[in-house]
Formats: C-alpha cells, sequence, structure tokens
C-alpha cells in the first residue's frame, strides 16, 4: 500500500493490509526475541523468549496460511509502530546498568510487544468473521491465544520473582 | 537519560525512566485524540475520542502528581513506540478511501494506543509497588482502570456497529 494513495477501499483491503503489516511485525519479532534472549540474566527469562521465538516463527507460517487461505500473495508492509516498539526496547535495555533491572526493562518491553500483537490479531479476527472468513478467523485465534498466554506468563515472571530481585 | 549511557542503575531509575516515558505518550495523544475525532464519520465514535481525550489531559496532570509525590522533576523522554503508533494510525488513516472502513482503521489504531499504555502503567503499578511506593501506585491505578475501560468500549463499538456497517 502506497502512502496516502487511498488504496484501501473496502473492509477487505483494510484486512489485507493489516496482515501486511502484522506479517512484517512478526518477521522483525523473530529477528528481536534471540538478542532479548541473550540480554536476559534469569534463566526461566531466557528460556520464555527462546520459547517464543519458535512460536513466533509458527506465527509467521500461519500467516502464509492465511493469506494463502484469502488468495493474496504474501507480502509485507512497514509497520512503524513494532520498529518504535523494537528500537524503544533496544534504546531502554542500552541504558541499563544492573542486570536485574534489566530483566525487569526486558519483560516490560517484551509485553509491549504482546500487547500490540493482542490488538492486531483482535481486529484481524473480528473483520475477518464480518468478511464471513471464519476459517482465516479460526487459524489466527490460535496465534491470539498464545500471545495472550505469553504476556500473562511474562506477567507471572515479573510479578513472582524478576521485580522483587530487580528491587533488591 | 542519554541513550546507551547506562543511566539505569536501580528500579527506582527504570520506574523514573518510564513515567517519563509515559509522560511523553501521553502529551502526544492529546495531538493525536483531536485530529482521530476529526476524522471519525460515527457520532459514538468521535465523541468517544473526545471523552477520551479529556480523560488525557487528566491523565498528564496525574503524571506529574506522582512526579511531585515521588520527588522529581516532571519531564518527558523521546518514546520511539508511542510515534510508531502514531505514525502508522496516521499513514493508514491516509490510505483509506472509504469513510465506512476508516472508521473501523482508527478504532484498530487507538486501541493499539491503549494497550501501548495498558502495559506501561501495569509495569509502573507494580515497580511502585515494589518500591514501597503505594500511594504512587493508586493514583497510576486510576489512570490504568480508565486506559482498560476505553480499550472495552472501542471493541464494543467494534464489533457492535462499525465493523458491520465498514463490512456493508
Amino acid at each position: 500500500m502506497g502512502l496516502f494513495t487511498k488504496d484501501i477501499k473496502t473492509m477487505n483491503d483494510l484486512f489485507v493490509h493489516q496482515l501486511q503489516d502484522i506479517y512484517y511485525a512478526e518477521q522483525q519479532l523473530t529477528k528481536a526475541l534471540p538478542k532479548m534472549a541473550e540480554k536476559a540474566t534469569d534463566k526461566q527469562l531466557k528460556d520464555g523468549f527462546l520459547k517464543h521465538l519458535d512460536e513466533t516463527k509458527v506465527h509467521v507460517q500461519r500467516l502464509e496460511q492465511v493469506f494463502q487461505m484469502h488468495g493474496v500473495k504474501a507480502s509485507a508492509v512497514n509497520c512503524p509502530a513494532i520498529d518504535g516498539i523494537i528500537k524503544e526496547a533496544d534504546e531502554t535495555a542500552g541504558d541499563v546498568a544492573d542486570k536485574k533491572v534489566l530483566d525487569a526493562a526486558l519483560i516490560n518491553a517484551a509485553q509491549a510487544a504482546e500487547h500490540y500483537e493482542i490488538v492486531r490479531y483482535g481486529s484481524l479476527i473480528a473483520w475477518a468473521r464480518q468478511l464471513g472468513r471464519n476459517d482465516c478467523a479460526s487459524v489466527l485465534q490460535k496465534t491470539l491465544d498464545e500471545e495472550k498466554a505469553t504476556d500473562q506468563k511474562l506477567t507471572a515472571l515479573a510479578e513472582g520473582k524478576v521485580n522483587l530481585r530487580a528491587a533488591s
């Protein structure tokens, strides 16, 4: 989609545009997550990032499946939101001197990415259903469930351990 | 905080950094929301954006109150995440030709901003409690509750009306 070219004329166009946007975002996250795992000190957090990296690779494949089901060639559009979220994560992590505080900052950064995805998948699922594409909605729902589960695990890890250690 | 200057040495530093980040984000949203209200066609959506603009101005004041309670001068740091979210909202809105589809896109854009804030306030509240600042946590909780309520209203408006009209 070009900038300000009014390429989005129907809800179907908006659905495809959003698929392209999240396709880019998931690809960027497959690059960001290994770096976050490398920076993490807490073993559970490090393992969590690596597990979510595996899931994220599956999310990319599921999006390719949805593109195919919908009869559209898989392609990505630039997504300034995820670029900003990743940039902010890098900058904040770069500013943190203490490793235990860094773990708390990394969780916060990862949750910003998770919530971005939760919003986008939520809209995609609602739009797919409105367009009569319950088949696409079902595939996207699997990913949404995994993003929500990851977000909850990160909250539990922060509040159960990492924040306590960071404040000690 | 400078870039990669390792200015964040303690959880308190991280808390203050995050306050500065969300202070910038809320200020940017007070500029973005009137434009979103202007673009919206659905009256309920337009009114919702304007009501949330009033709330956002209060969120800025509450952050100033928390800075003061915590004995730190209120200041903002650049927040690439919210800049990216607002940039993406502008670009997508500029691409949409149909006004009913635009309303669906605007709701999706606003929810990305809401969820960004939900994550940040959630971490701030957890960190404030860890630092023994339940007084700050209570003030921040009021804003978090309003962000969550706005997000839920946007979902209800999308699924109850706007998506249906956009797909018609």
